[in-house]
C-alpha cells in the first residue's frame, strides 16, 4: 500500500505478472473480435447523473475533481480554477464508451462493435485490501454492441468461457462459472455471468464478470442503428471485465509459508540463474562462472514452454547469494538454478523447484535439465492446479438441506456449499447476516436432478453455490 | 477529442500504434536495465508542496480531487466526503516514485535502481491539440538512482540515444539530439537532453527528454544509501520520458493528402487483405474468394519483416469495398491487397502500396509478392524516412549570422536554424516575442569549428538550433 489511503504501489514483479495477463488474456480478447481503444480518465458528473440506476447501484464512492489549478499565495499552495462541472475519475467507462459508440454506430454494417480498454479505474473503498479492494486498480473492460439479442448473449457466454479457460489454464486457479441471482447482478444488467474462485481459507473471490445488458444501456446512451430492413433499432450490449484482483487470487490460492508460487504460464520470469559468487571467488573463476551462466541462459532461451521461448534471467544482484535465493523463492519464480564453480566445471545445474522447495535441490547434468525443462515446467503448472483443485473439492459440500445446516457448515468449516435453490429471495437477508451470499447459480445440465429448494421447500432443478466472499 | 475539454479518445488504430510503441520501445527500456512498476494516480498535495521548484516550474495546472463521494439529495447529485487533504492527479510521478525509492534503497548494493512506469498523466492544457497537447495523455516515465554521478550521466545519455534510435528507426522520424539551454531545462534538472523532430510545416516538436538531476531530487526525496566505504550518500538520479505525442509526430511528419502514412515497423497491421465482394458475387465465388484470402493471410504470416512475423488482417467490414479501401488508405496501413475473383483464380494479388498510392495498383503473381514482401516493406520504411529527412534538410539553414536574419529566416521560411551561440541569454526574450526558441545545443564534435556567437558576438564553438515549436 502507498501513502495515499487505499492506493497501491505495484512493484516490478506484480507489474510483470499483470503484463503477462495483458499478453495472454489480451491476445484472447483480440481473437474474440474486440479492438482496444482508450477513453478519458475523467467523466462529467452529468454522464453519471444520466445513469441514475447506475449511481444508486454501486458508484457512490468516487473520486471527484473540482479544481484545475494550484496557486501559491503567501507561500502556501491553494486551490484555484474551480470547474463549472465537477469531473469524476472513471469507476468504469460504461457511460463514456456508450456515448462514443452512439456516435460511431449508424448502420447494421457497423455491428458488431466490440471495444476493449485496459485502464486504471477508481472506487473509493471503505476497507481496502491489497490487490483485492483498492481505491485505484487496473483492469480491462470490454463493451460490445450487437444487432441481435442472440449475438449479444452469445458474446456474454463466450467471454465468461474465455475467462474461465484463462484463469484455470494460465493462472492454475480452478473456478466455478455460473450466473448471479438478481440480487447480486450488476445494476442495469439483464444477466450477469461470473467466475468464482476459492481461496485457501475457503472464501470465494469473484474473479471475472460478463454482463448481458439487453437494450437498457443502449437506450440510456442512445446506441441506435439502421437495420437491414431500414428500421431504426437499439443495439443489444454487453460488458465484461477482470482486474488486478486476479493477482490477489494468484497469491491467495497458491501461496505457502515460503511466499508466492507463480504458475510458469504466467510467471514474468520462468527460470532465474543465480551465480554463487563469494568474496573468495577469484577473477578467473568469476569469469568462468559468468560465461557458463550466459551459455546456460542462451540454451534455456532456445527451449520452449507453452509454445513460447522460456524466459530466463541471470541474477545480477549484489546482495549475498543466499538472500537473493530466498527473495526469488518468496516471489515464486518456478525454477532457480544455483550455479557455483562446481556446476560450471561439471556442466551441471543445481535446481530449486518452487513446487518442492522444502526438498533438497538436485544437481543434474545440463543436457538432461534442458531435455526435461518443458516437462518440468508443465508439471509445476499442473501441480499448482491440482493442489488448488484438491483444496477446492475438499472445501465443497453438497449435503446440507436446511438453512441452519448451511449456515453452520459455512460458518464452521468455510468453503462452498452447493444446494438446490429455486430463486426464492426470502433466504438472502438471513444469510447476509452471517456474511454468506449466493455466489452463482450453476448452468443447467442436460440431466437435471430435481431437489428441494433450501429456501422455499419447493421442487427445483436449479442449483446455487453459497459461500462467504472477499 | 472527447466531450471532456482537452481530453482525447484514442481510437483502435491509435491505440494499436501506441501498443506497438510499448512493445518496441518497452523492450529497449527493459534491455537498458529498467524494471516496470506502477504507482498511484493520486498524489497528496503535500508531496507537491515539498517540491516548491517543481510547482513554480510547470505544474500549476493540475486536476485536483477534493471529494470522495456522491450522494443523491432531492433527486440531485451532490458532492460529499470532503477530503482532509486534496489529492492531485499525477502530472508526473517524480515525487511518489522518489518517496518509494527512498524506502527501497539502503545500500550501494541496491543501486543502480531504474524504475519505469507506463501510465496516464494529466496537465490541464490551455490550448489543447490532439496527440500534442491534451489534458490527459499516456506516457512512460523512467526514474533512475545511481551511486555515482558518472553512472547517472551515462544513463541520461544512453536513454536519449535509445530514444533517437527508436524514433528514427521505427517511426522513421529524423530527429536532432542535443541539450536544452538552462532556460528550457526541466525544473530541478542539472542537464536536460532532448530529441527534436521537424514537422512538415518546419516547426519543431520535442519528441523525448532525458534529465540528469544530480542530487537535487534525491535530497528532496531523501534517497540515501550506504556507500562501499560505509558512508551515507545521496544518490544521483535521472528521469526520462516519451508520450503519446509521438503519435502526433508520426501523423504530422508522414501525413499526406490521403491521410496518415504509418511506417511498417510501427504499424499495428502491415498488410490488409480486402476481399472484393459485390452484391452479384455468388455463394460459390464468395467461398473461393474467402478461401484464397485465408490462404494468403497464412502465407503472409509465415513471412518475416524486421525479425518478426508480418501482421496481416482480412477485412471483414460489411461496408462497400471501395469505402473500406479508402478508410485503410486514410489510416496509412502500408500494404492493401485487393482480392477479387480474378486474383483468386489466377493466384495473384493487386497491391496498393501506401507510399505510392497515387499510382495505379499492380497485379502480380502471389509467389513473387511473397518473395519480395520483406523488401517491399523495408523500402516503404526507408522511403518514409528519406522523405522526412529531405524535408528536414530542405528546411534547415546554417547561414544566418545576425539575430534579425535569424528571425526573418524562421518567420518567413520556417524550419530549423543552426547558429553559433555561446549560451548568452540576452537574446532569448526577443526570440520568444517572435515565437522562436532555442530547441537544443548540439553535442560538441571532435573537430570544433569556432564561429561568432549570434547573441554576444564572441567566439564560440557551441552551436544551437533555433525554431518555432509546437
Amino acid at each position: 500500500m502507498s501513502n495515499v489511503r487505499g492506493s497501491m504501489i505495484i512493484r516490478p514483479w506484480g507489474v510483470g505478472i499483470w503484463e503477462r495477463v495483458q499478453e495472454e488474456l489480451g491476445g484472447r480478447i483480440k481473437d474474440s473480435g474486440a479492438q482496444n481503444a482508450y477513453f478519458p480518465l475523467l467523466i462529467p458528473l452529468s454522464y453519471i447523473a444520466n445513469e441514475a440506476d447506475h449511481v444508486k447501484g454501486f458508484a457512490k464512492e468516487m473520486a471527484i475533481v473540482t479544481h484545475s489549478r494550484i496557486k501559491v499565495e503567501d507561500d502556501e499552495l491553494q486551490l484555484d480554477g474551480k470547474l463549472d462541472e465537477p469531473l469524476v475519475i472513471r469507476p468504469t467507462s460504461e457511460t463514456i464508451i456508450g456515448t462514443s459508440m452512439a456516435r460511431w454506430i449508424s448502420s447494421h454494417r457497423d455491428l458488431p462493435m466490440v471495444i476493449n480498454q485496459w485502464a486504471n479505474v477508481m472506487r473509493w473503498e471503505m476497507r481496502p485490501r491489497i490487490f483485492l479492494r483498492t481505491a485505484e486498480f487496473l483492469w480491462q473492460e470490454g463493451h460490445g454492441a450487437f444487432a441481435s439479442k442472440h449475438e449479444a448473449v452469445e458474446n456474454t457466454i463466450k467471454i465468461i468461457e474465455m475467462y474461465k479457460q484463462f484463469v484455470e489454464g494460465c493462472l492454475a486457479v480452478p473456478v466455478i462459472s455460473g450466473e448471479k441471482p438478481e440480487s447480486e447482478r450488476f445494476p442495469g444488467a439483464v444477466r450477469t455471468l461470473c467466475i468464482e474462485a476459492m481461496m485457501q481459507d475457503g472464501k470465494a473471490l469473484q474473479a471475472g464478470t460478463s454482463h448481458y445488458l439487453g437494450q437498457n444501456f443502449s437506450k440510456a446512451a442512445n446506441i441506435k442503428f439502421q437495420s437491414e430492413e431500414g428500421l431504426e433499432r437499439f443495439a443489444y450490449t454487453t460488458s465484461w471485465g477482470v482486474s488486478t484482483r486476479l493477482i490477489g487470487a494468484l497469491i491467495m490460492v497458491h501461496g505457502d509459508d515460503y511466499g508466492l508460487k507463480i504458475p510458469p504460464k504466467i510467471a514474468p520470469i520462468q527460470v532465474v540463474i543465480l551465480p554463487l559468487i563469494r568474496k573468495s571467488t577469484t577473477e578467473e573463476n568469476l569469469s568462468i562462472l559468468m560465461t557458463y551462466c550466459e551459455e546456460l541462459a542462451n540454451r534455456i532461451t532456445n527451449e520452449k514452454f507453452d509454445g513460447k521461448k522460456i524466459s530466463v534471467e541471470i541474477s545480477r544482484s549484489k546482495h549475498r547469494s543466499v538472500d537473493t535465493k530466498w527473495r526469488w523463492i518468496k516471489k515464486g519464480v518456478p525454477l532457480i538454478l544455483e550455479i557455483g564453480n562446481r556446476e560450471a566445471s561439471n556442466k551441471t545445474v543445481t535446481v530449486i523447484n518452487r513446487s518442492e522447495v522444502s526438498e533438497r535441490p538436485l544437481t543434474i547434468n545440463l543436457n538432461q535439465f534442458l531435455n526435461d525443462i518443458e516437462k518440468t515446467l508443465s508439471s509445476i503448472q499442473e501441480n499448482y492446479f491440482n493442489q488448488a483443485k484438491m483444496n477446492f473439492e475438499k472445501n465443497s459440500c453438497s449435503n446440507v438441506i436446511t438453512v441452519p445446516q448451511l449456515i453452520t457448515q459455512i460458518t464452521k468449516r468455510g468453503g462452498f456449499v452447493q444446494a438446490h435453490w429455486n430463486g426464492d429471495e426470502s433466504i438472502i437477508q438471513e444469510l447476509s447476516n452471517h456474511g454468506i451470499s449466493i455466489r452463482c447459480i450453476m448452468p443447467s445440465m442436460e440431466k437435471e436432478k430435481i431437489g428441494t429448494c433450501i429456501s422455499s421447500g419447493q421442487d427445483t432443478s436449479q442449483i446455487a453455490i453459497f459461500a462467504k466472499a472477499y
